[in-house]
């Protein structure tokens, strides 16, 4: 029925797109007198200008207030828009602090700032008023093409180009927005005089009807009037939860919204045809600040600023540097006793403090206060954090298991006993000498720590974690999904990103001189190929840095160990292994994180070269450069250890030597577990410590100290003026937030280290819970205290995030069953037992694994400078190895030992990685994504809602029928014809839900 | 505004469930005067009935057609429907030939089948008039619980247990709900008197408003009046398609719906509020016949019959054979000249006829035919077997490839040389004796054919091309999905399935006793356990079956060896090989089809016994069971001869044997390739032909020559007969619907045959290929010509039948890389020619391979009855092995070569896997799975939708204001306050869009 007008206007049939460009009907401009402040005398000068006039003012305040029309005619009724806006209640909060617009009544539901000059400084540079301010932005740009690659976060950018562009530019670009602003039905008040010199403010508030319409078009769910039971599963397993429930107590937070409810409102999209469903009574509830400011938000998204084609949104000019800064505003003070509870203050009490590390999070009222996203990364690192207590329990278990067991490990016994006797060939060339293997005992019986049997089943225990926890993570974002009434909803495309938008234009202009023809015009591959080159090259090249430091910290270690040697400080020497291990694994942590910094830098700016289309696709380009420079870089030294070093070494008399002289490193006989284990614990404890207490609490904490050194004699005075300021302006002064990517990616990396080489280093989880501890509240701290609020996203699930890890534990079942089966010594030592053992013991393993080497066959040169140290000419020297006897036909070629263990290694690695996969996918498919519970009340929900359209369906026939065919209608007759009961169904009606 | 009762009713809030069951208002029934034919009385009876009074009657005809009221009250205005019944447009097709009632205007949307019997049997037995039918049932299944287990489909089941029950129960739950049905708005005619004996037939038909009604509910989406233009790419791109359009003309069925349209009308679901939006001018094309029998069986299985809880609809009753059959009807007759065009005709020409078997199907007019499943399958055939011409093509030029190089191959030509001289080992004790390896040479040369490195590539290559199919498909469901208009429909929750209800209702009455609280029963783990239990021991039984038909035919192949090699006949012995494989062979083939049709049937059975509660979860069981019994069946003989025959040999002189005196089959020679390769030919094709030919084609064929020649006198009466039929009757002369999964099922078997095998059976994929080509237009006659019409069923994808060929690529790479390592002589070859080879070439292959064996180590009654055979005494024989010759210090142990060799098979099978799965994972992730085109549309879609519903919204600000705040409004003034203009907007939308 409204859409009568399509009779009359069969051009609506057409594409809408020229519209904007076609010269529009003349018209008086009539949104001035909703703007308030001192704005208003430049709207006066804007009113004859053109306009778009696709989207019409709203009528705002001037309605009665029970929106009825009493015209005659009764088709125009159908008419009537079902919201209006009506005066809020005032709310007596009148006064100038709080998040209201002047009149003390509309709520602030976003803010944009912007740079302000003296009024004077304006007038003598106006010659594009009423032009197109982009135009010359992008003449500018001709002229200047480079300024594109200085574009930093588009906040960042607007700063630095501040003084580059005019300002009367960027003001006619705010006159021109604010106006379209207005069109689309928001509420403006100017604040230029405000306590920071130079910002202006401009206060957003979004009325009744503008909140219902585009809760409409956003398809928001609602909750509707119409609740209904939540019973989990049976009374046996309700009573079961229930004690849970009661023994956690004390874990909850004490949060409202945390609290599980017995009854659920039903949830639909909003829809103010079937408005008399949603329960309308509280308004200011309906829409919390959140889905406000997402809301006006979503419309600065879409509202065009200028006649340019490419130029979309709040977006572009934040990136054109016309506003400075977009931000909802918190709710409220966090500090200071009279302040009244708000759910930021009961955030930083709640959740946002130290003192309930041990606590759960309170999941749903940080989803109600920062929205979908922020709430999924929190809730996704509370699963990780839980999750990982079993596998810290059962990491320390096993390495107490090894502490227990290391003084029956016969191997490690036949080391350590000096009746043995075995002489070793020189750890290096001339400098060293021979070595009796008993030396090496503490070596041995601190590799049997980490590699004893017991590994193997942490490793398989680890995998299987992985996908566990995936698969919990699925079912807790499934029912997150549920609870949050996201179910159904689709993510929808982002907007054009300002910088893929200007090279458009750029080559729009470009291409106008070889082709009039006005075609649409995209970036194409061409374009792009530059930038995808200049990735590929530095991104190899920066592989190729991270290499070069590794092997570096090789040399350095094969230097500093042979001039050790030679060094003639006995307690030197004797400590040369554990000192040469931990400097260069701490050179190597110093190097990581550097280059973490740096790469971090480099990704962002080869990603901005690309020019991708949209904000998700240029986020998701960042992460997945980031993820690959920084897991390159935090794993490389650890790969070379667990599976390079000490195999291609050659053997005695045929070392493998690099760049010249050096003779690549050897294992100690255990094994390089050991040194893989230490180079794990130092990055792990010294990336988490560094970059979580330097980087995140430290620098900080230095900044404000460092401000408030610069105006220390006005401190008491900072603090009195910082009370007297407008809580938007305080807003202004936190950081901007930047989203959630490196909060994510060091968990991600955190992630890769516990479960890549977990078979080495069984304490990685418990570092890492003990780390997540803090990461949880040290975050919730930052969220709360020190960055602006941000825009409530919707979103399902954690996107990308849920890949990279689902890649990391595939992964990890290949890297585990190569760490088990090749860096430690599990599989020889199975052969051994049962295949060569004598007496089916470990006993003589040792020996096994030691090849025989005549000292006569050491090349010219190599032979030790002090070959009598030990007392005794040595004839024979051994070394690890499975070689022949120097005495047999085929001297130093490989046994059939070694044949047959390297073939005992393969068949684990296929056994144990197609084992663990199977596992994995029984498990995944095992466990439902969706849990039973959930889906049932989905079932139920859906059930529900059939319900209502149908009796929705027959009172509508009811009451249509009334006049003429009333007996088809079965609510029994004595009610129905009665005009009283019409009437009383009737008016109830009008007050409540007309808005 | 349609809510206004919710303030006079708060009892809405609460749950409606138990609604149903209470006593329901007084109020006389006003349904009979709908039904037409000779019914009419059988519900006069009813009307003063319990009645569910929840789904209230509609009005159907009464209404002036332009369904103006013209009542003063404007506000009772909004209340009217927007959609009301108006007569159809008499077509003039009154006679009674046609699918419409016989009023010749409505149209038959659905017809239920039921037996009938005498009048006069049905009123002495009427005892159990306006009671609750299904109670009786309940009493009578529990006296006869066994009932349960021999139900079959709900047809069969209803046609077996027609005796069993007393008609007159029947009737009346029929005559209940038919009695809902009407109330339910539907339009229902009655045919007791048809030609065909004993059936009744219930002709249901829609009328519009229930068909806008349902519509709304099930969110179907529709072509609005907005259409826009659909582009894809730029210009180059465009004219490359239109090329690639152009050359493929002649393969494009002669369907108008299979064009690409350059214009798309905008979609969005069905909405009577919006219903300015929709093109409703022609109304009968709007719902099509799919959409309107679908509609028509949503609303039957909604349905409920009785205030029994757990019955719903349409399925109990079929299940309960109260009705016979429910189906939709088919569009016409194929047949005959003077038959006017309809879909199925043109199916039958353009699709079901193998004379296009070149031809690209109709997609789109299946899919408009038979609902989205139907049109899913064969969009999902017809990708399969256009993906497999490549896969044929590379087959065969491998297979050629092999062709060629069989004089090359050095290994090959070793063997046949008789210069070589080898004396070969005994292949059996006793009856065999020395034998000289040139007589293996046919069987080398044909191994070769499978055996040499480009199955190696082919291998990789299906592994990929696996992959690529899957992305291929993923991205044409997507571009289905779109275009069918399925995104954003969410699948829908099943109903109960009967035999769960039953089961629900039998344990309640149980629990009566102990448990008077009414709580809800649900069947319970434990209520399950002895159908769980009895399932896994049945499948290991049936799996050991299996294994023991395929140890049976070993067997054979032993003993028929023995005692050809016994028997004297030269032309015997000389084709001793061949003979024994293909016979054995074709024993599996038999074994493998006659167990698969037990199997079904099993497989059907124990499903039942577990009692799922929804068709769907039913369905995913049997299919989970089904596929893994008939894998099992059909790939253990594959998998025994690829893996495991030929490595439980042992060696000469202490030989492996089973039962007894049974030594284990060795392989030939070149390996066990060439008899998996033989096997997999027979089964792949043995199978096809078979199951195709036979099962598909021949026996149907032979019913109808049975059924004929039972009444040979009066085929010419008969077939004039069948001309008076009317189009329901016809239809009930064909055969139910069963669902898709056989033919998914026979797909995915194949499937398996192509990838998992395929490193030595590279023509493979030609043969499905031919299959498949056959299958296609043989599913497709047995749709379009031998099948009642299907129900359509919404779907996304193809569900677990993805997983399923997900699982089996994957299972395929591991497979293969098996096959290549363990089951060829790519390894041992490679190993040869890179470690052992003297001068880097294959001579001295053969001779690598074999070993020495010392004939005086024979176990005693071992050793040959014939030693002298080949004319001279044998001292030293050779066998397949590597093992130490019988002179060194460990004689027969395995020599370094074996060790070395078993390790480069197992590294190769690490490289391998890895590589593949890599390499599947990259290209997964590199190509989208929504096509680039097509995710610009949705978005170009989103945004026009936006435009559309901004531009109505500005026309509802603008029509709501005309009266008081007209100046907001910018259409220009001269149009808005003109009286005449006002009139035109809105008359020509009365006449159109009101129904």
């Amino acid at each position: 029925m409204e859409g009568r007008d399509y009779v009359d206007k069969p051009v609506e049939r057409q594409n809408n797109h020229d519209e904007e460009n076609g010269s529009p009907p003349p018209g008086k401009s009539s949104v001035d007198w909703l703007l308030s402040g001192d704005s208003r005398h430049e709207l006066v000068e804007l009113a004859d200008m053109r306009r778009n006039d696709d989207y019409l003012p709203v009528p705002g305040e001037e309605k009665s207030p029970d929106g009825h029309f009493d015209s005659g005619k009764p088709s125009s009724e159908p008419q009537k828009l079902p919201c209006e806006t009506i005066k809020l209640n005032p709310l007596g909060r009148g006064d100038s602090i709080g998040p209201y617009f002047t009149d003390g009544q509309r709520r602030v539901d976003y803010v944009l700032a912007y740079d302000i000059i003296k009024p004077d400084a304006v007038h003598h540079k106006s010659s594009c008023f009423a032009d197109n301010c982009i135009t010359r932005r992008i003449l500018s740009l001709r002229s200047s093409p480079a300024d594109l690659q200085l574009q930093e976060d588009p906040e960042v950018a607007a700063q630095q180009q501040q003084s580059s562009y005019h300002h009367d530019d960027k003001r006619f670009c705010r006159t021109e927005f604010e106006e379209k602003l207005l069109e689309m039905g928001l509420e403006l008040e100017k604040d230029e005089e405000s306590k920071i010199q130079g910002i202006g403010f401009l206060k957003i508030h979004a009325p009744w009807n503008i909140l219902c319409r585009e809760a409409e078009f956003l398809k928001l769910k609602m909750p509707t009037k119409k609740v209904y039971e939540v019973k989990q599963g049976n009374n046996i397993v309700e009573n079961i939860r229930l004690f849970i429930r009661k023994v956690t107590a004390p874990l909850h937070p004490k949060v409202d919204s945390n609290r599980p409810q017995s009854v659920k409102p039903l949830s639909h999209p909003f829809s103010r045809e079937k408005q008399h469903l949603f329960d309308l009574s509280d308004r200011d509830s309906l829409f919390g600040s959140k889905t406000r400011s997402f809301i006006v938000y979503e419309v600065l998204k879409r509202t065009k600023c200028t006649r340019t084609k490419y130029r979309e949104g709040i977006t572009s000019l934040l990136g054109s540097g016309v506003y400075t800064a977009a931000y909802p505003m918190h709710d409220g003070d966090i500090e200071g006793v009279q302040t009244e509870t708000n759910d930021r203050k009961l955030l930083f009490e709640e959740w946002a403090s130290y003192s309930v590390f041990y606590k759960y999070q309170p999941i749903s009222l940080i989803k109600k206060y920062f929205g979908e996203t922020v709430g999924l990364y929190f809730a996704w690192l509370g699963v990780y954090t839980q999750m990982l207590i079993p596998a810290a329990i059962v990491g320390v278990i096993v390495f107490l298991y090894g502490c227990v067991t290391v003084d029956d490990d016969i191997p490690s016994m036949e080391i350590c006993d000096p009746r043995n006797n075995i002489t070793m060939c020189p750890m290096c060339d001339r400098a060293c000498s021979y070595w009796k293997l008993s030396s090496a005992c503490g070596t041995a019986r601190a590799s049997h720590l980490f590699d004893n049997p017991a590994t193997v089943f942490f490793s398989i225990f680890m995998a299987l974690w992985a996908v566990l926890f995936m698969e919990h993570w699925k079912r807790r974002q499934m029912r997150l999904n549920y609870i949050w009434d996201l179910t159904g909803f689709e993510e929808e495309e982002d907007y054009f990103r300002t910088d893929y938008e200007l090279r458009v234009i750029q080559k729009t202009l470009r291409k106008e001189h070889k082709n009039p023809k006005n075609e649409k015009v995209k970036l194409t591959c061409t374009d792009r190929m530059p930038a995808y080159l200049s990735m590929f090259v530095m991104m190899a090249f920066m592989i190729t840095v991270t290499f070069a430091i590794v092997f570096g910290v090789i040399l350095y270690r094969i230097t500093i160990r042979a001039m050790l040697h030679v060094s003639s400080y006995p307690a030197a020497r004797s400590n040369i292994r554990a000192t040469v291990k931990t400097t260069a694994a701490i050179i190597n942590l110093i190097g990581i994180i550097i280059l973490d910094e740096i790469y971090a830098a480099i990704a962002r700016w080869l990603t901005k070269l690309e020019v991708p289309k949209t904000e998700k696709s240029f986020e998701d380009r960042l992460i997945f450069k980031t993820f690959i420079l920084k897991f390159v870089n935090a794993f490389t030294p650890i790969v070379y250890l667990a599976f390079f070093r000490g195999r291609l070494v050659g053997r005695p008399g045929s070392y493998l030597y690099v760049i010249g002289s050096y003779r690549m490193e050897e294992c100690a006989h255990a094994g390089c577990l050991m040194e893989l284990c230490i180079q794990l614990c130092i990055t792990m404890l010294g990336k988490q410590l560094i970059q979580n207490n330097l980087f995140e609490i430290g620098i900080p904490k230095l900044k404000k100290l460092l401000r408030r050194r610069k105006s220390e004699m006005d401190s008491e005075q900072e603090q009195e003026h910082n009370k007297t300021l407008q809580r938007y302006e305080k807003d202004h002064l936190l950081g901007p937030f930047v989203g959630l990517a490196p909060e994510y990616m060091e968990m991600i990396i955190q992630f890769g280290m516990v479960t890549l080489f977990v078979a080495s280093f069984p304490l990685a989880p418990l570092f890492a819970l003990l780390n997540n501890i803090i990461e949880i509240r040290l975050d919730a701290k930052k969220f709360v205290m020190e960055l602006r609020r941000p825009v409530a996203v919707r979103a399902k699930d954690i996107g990308i995030w849920y890949n990279l890890l689902r890649g990391l534990s595939k992964v990890a079942v290949i890297v585990n069953a190569f760490v088990i089966s090749f860096t430690s010594d599990f599989i020889p030592r199975l052969v051994y037992q049962y295949m060569y053992s004598p007496d089916g013991s470990m006993h003589g393993f040792v020996n096994h694994t030691l090849s025989y080497f005549n000292t006569s066959d050491f090349q010219t040169g190599t032979a030790p400078l002090q070959p009598m140290n030990l007392g005794y000419r040595v004839e024979i020297c051994r070394y690890k190895d499975y070689r022949e006897h120097p005495g047999t036909s085929s001297p130093y070629e490989f046994t059939k030992e070694f044949w047959a263990i390297l073939a005992a290694r393969l068949a684990f690695v296929i056994v144990f990685q197609n084992v663990v996969m199977l596992m994995s996918d029984f498990i995944d498919w095992l466990i439902p994504d969706i849990p039973k519970d959930i889906s049932l009340q989905i079932h139920k929900e859906k059930i529900l809602m059939l319900e209502l359209f149908m009796k929705e369906e027959q009172d509508k026939w009811c009451t249509a029928g009334d006049n003429h065919n009333s007996e088809k209608c079965t609510p029994s007759p004595s009610l129905k014809h009665s005009p009283v009961m019409t009437a009383s169904r009737r008016d109830p009606y009008t007050p409540t839900a007309n808005c």
